[in-house]
């Protein structure tokens, strides 16, 4: 067969030029007379790829120059017990919102290292809404405020930037990140695994500002302390090679396309066709607030589920795969990250309303 | 230019048929419609290749069913760290024998964890010896002895599994793993990153006894808990997906070549030929006892450091990369792992006669 349209949530589809290029230097990367995957990660052909790496995503974030840039492994999920074993710093508690299944992981996960204080939820409705900043319970003596910028289970984002009442901010943009311009210099810390809007996964990148740096509690494995990591250009341990070079081609082709600020109107235009779609629909359904729904993550059910097997079905015959919703939620999504092109957008929404003509 | 011999310490060369499989199927795996990387690490696609690396994996090192097999991140240095936060089980040491510079790092990293008792050092010889069995300090009290199975930098080798006289035995095998047959049975714990034998950097393999699973200390991070990866099949956090299919090219490719005792063979003939070069040379020299050099690395140094960077720029001239040696020990080293073919020893050995002839 040929290559699909692939809604995966992650890891998700990639730019079909990226996976040329690296198909075509699979055997040699230009001149060296080796993959990119066989070279020592301290030689000269690799320190090439590792500097332009952290140059163009610096430049493509706008990352000020009193941040560190380092790109680790372990996932998100390591970072959710890493960020407070380097940032605490002697405080004893940090505060969350807790605005769907990732910000719920991420508490959970801090738990083993603070007390959490939960200064929002939006639980009580199922994680369909962000609630109001007016009714967050910031604590003074937290370390910080962690908020997960786009949940990509209940396909909720932050259209803004939180004020945390001088709180340090740190958010997970794993699924939102290079998506949309952001103001990093807002930020005490921003991280992300690479597998939604980046690369492959196996690369997590953390954006820290240098103060926040060198505090890790007593006890920090060296290869997980920031400051050991930004000390050795993030390679205290071997390095992810080939997920770098991965992650760089991405950043290149972003690069090409105009950046972030081209990348987002092309999102906006994708999001709003489907929402649109979904909206004037009988039988498609999304339950989030519209005004955070995700412009990555699109979650919808069918009216009657009992049409969900052939629905799925259905999609894949004419190549548009991976709508299964999550499992904690069920129903469909669709993610919509940089590399899904608008015709695949397209696509999905003719398929939507054919499905429902015919249902 | 074409590819060259590649005598990297690590990340190092692979099969070139691995490569060439890889780059077929970069654009789309099978019938998927997708690239191995762009697929969720949940769906159908995924779960059959994760499924065969495990049992590939399994059947090429012969591991017995009570041990539990994970494929983790974070390299060999994470595990200086997790393997005493998850094994110790309540015990405050452990014991280490110091055999260069990966075994020095290893216990660096666990004495944050716990005391470190040293049991054996070959410091004294600059890490040119094992010391004898016999002399080795071991504390009935340690919840493990700790040895590296060889030393990627000083070119020292294991030829047997040591007797830890009743200790949980732990071994770190990065470069060496299915270069030899072991007998797992023996062990508590092994572990290795993929980047020398098993493919590109950016997967760390933990075979674990079962019983020693589920004890990890409090605090423990649980992406980091063995346990909690137990039960998740390595995807508590999303696993480095690529990663784990080029290493399970690999392994096919390592049972095509007729399993490990095959590769034995040649390893065992690839290394002779390359110490008899450098014992018969009166410009050459390894300073490593003969009864324990390292199949894997071959560390040498010229008589005549003036020669270094001329012998390193004609050897590249005539298609041998990587030989410069670690810079903590300077001279040459060539690292001689599975996928480096006996016509790269054989040039090498050619090169070595050569130089020497003209100098």
């Amino acid at each position: 067969m040929s290559r699909v349209y692939n809604f995966s949530a992650g890891p998700s589809t990639l730019p079909e030029v990226v996976l040329q290029q690296a198909q075509a230097e699979m055997l040699e990367w230009r001149d060296s007379g080796m993959s990119v995957m066989e070279m020592s990660h301290r030689g000269k052909f690799f320190s090439k790829i590792a500097e332009e790496l952290e140059s163009d995503l610096r430049e493509l974030l706008t990352v000020p120059d009193n941040y560190k840039v380092l790109f680790l492994q372990g996932g998100a999920s390591a970072q959710f017990s890493l960020i407070p074993q380097n940032i605490l710093n002697g405080k004893t508690k940090a505060c969350y919102l807790n605005t769907g299944a990732w910000s719920e992981k991420a508490i959970q996960d801090a738990k083993v290292q603070c007390e959490v204080v939960v200064s929002a939820s939006a639980e009580d409705k199922n994680f369909t809404y962000i609630p109001a900043q007016a009714s967050w319970q910031l604590d003074a003596d937290a370390a910080y405020l962690h908020y997960t910028a786009n949940e990509t289970i209940h396909g909720v984002e932050f259209q803004d930037i939180p004020d945390a009442n001088g709180l340090t901010l740190v958010s997970d943009m794993s699924s939102n990140i290079l998506s949309r311009p952001v103001d990093i210099s807002k930020f005490g810390l921003i991280y992300a695994g690479t597998q939604k809007n980046m690369g492959p996964a196996g690369v997590t990148v953390v954006i820290v500002r240098e103060d926040l740096v060198g505090h890790a509690a007593k006890g920090t494995p060296p290869v997980f302390d920031y400051a050991q990591q930004v000390k050795n250009g993030s390679m205290l341990n071997t390095p992810a090679t080939y997920n770098w070079y991965l992650v760089g081609l991405v950043l290149k082709w972003l690069k090409a396309q105009g950046g972030i600020a081209a990348m987002e109107q092309r999102n906006v235009a994708k999001a709003a066709k489907l929402y649109e779609v979904i909206d004037q629909s009988d039988l498609y359904r999304n339950p989030v607030e519209k005004s955070v729904r995700s412009r990555m993550n699109v979650p919808f059910i069918l009216k009657d589920d009992s049409l969900d097997k052939e629905f799925l079905n259905t999609a894949e015959a004419n190549g548009l795969y991976e709508l299964k919703g999550h499992r904690s939620v069920g129903g469909m999504r669709a993610s919509i990250y940089n590399a899904m092109p608008q015709a695949g957008i397209d696509l999905l929404c003719d398929f939507l309303k054919e499905f429902e003509r015919t249902h």
